[in-house]
């Protein structure tokens, strides 16, 4: 049984960043990826369960996507279906900086408002 | 039935976006939050079937767990498990930007290594 609460802190400009292990994560595996300009994943992939968020922090890059190519920029956010095949790259003279979020497909049920259980009688010190 | 691939692109500086609508989302929800300095999350939640990551971004603030407070500044990444009574708030004298993701517990079997297929037989143009 893993802890309610569990706290890394990572160098947010390092290569590669996971957080499945480091924080006992049960529903996703999330990655924190800095590409330096001018550097490509040297694969094509897709997945078998898992839908893929990506989420472009900075920097600018391409992504290979079943065929085509869409260009990405700070701020850029894309869902791929496990069936997608894709590829990322940075620019030539830009790196970039993005998360990745793993999640099996169609495992969401609720969520916030629905998911969320307000505790009524408790309160932050701030409060 | 959803698209393979699903695009958009934030204002990473807005004060809350969401990607599950957005993008079409079926394992997770995902927010980039942007509280200001001084701003808290007005109430204590908890979940019934989600756990929450968290990724601090930049800024700093601190985060209401269970009974206790925990400071937080850029780079730190938290997991709290559903049943964590939770609350945020930024330094009184900083913002803080951050995402939280939401999943069900228990919900990923496979991730990367195991549930990624390599595309042998396909190749980015950039390769």
């Amino acid at each position: 049984m893993s802890e309610v609460f569990q706290k890394a802190t990572l160098d947010l400009n390092a290569a590669r960043s996971e957080l499945h292990d480091l924080l006992s994560l049960t529903g996703a595996e999330v990655s924190l990826n800095n590409l330096p300009a001018g550097a490509a994943v040297p694969f094509v992939h897709a997945h078998k369960q898992n839908e893929e968020v990506y989420i472009v922090l900075s920097g600018s890059g391409e992504l290979y996507i079943d065929g085509k190519v869409e260009s990405l920029k700070a701020g850029d956010v894309f869902r791929i279906a496990p069936q997608g095949r894709r590829a990322i790259r940075a620019a030539a003279a830009d790196g970039i900086k993005f998360l990745c979020i793993q999640c099996a497909q169609n495992s969401l049920k609720e969520y916030t408002d629905t998911d969320g259980v307000m505790c009524e009688n408790e309160k932050a010190p701030w409060h």
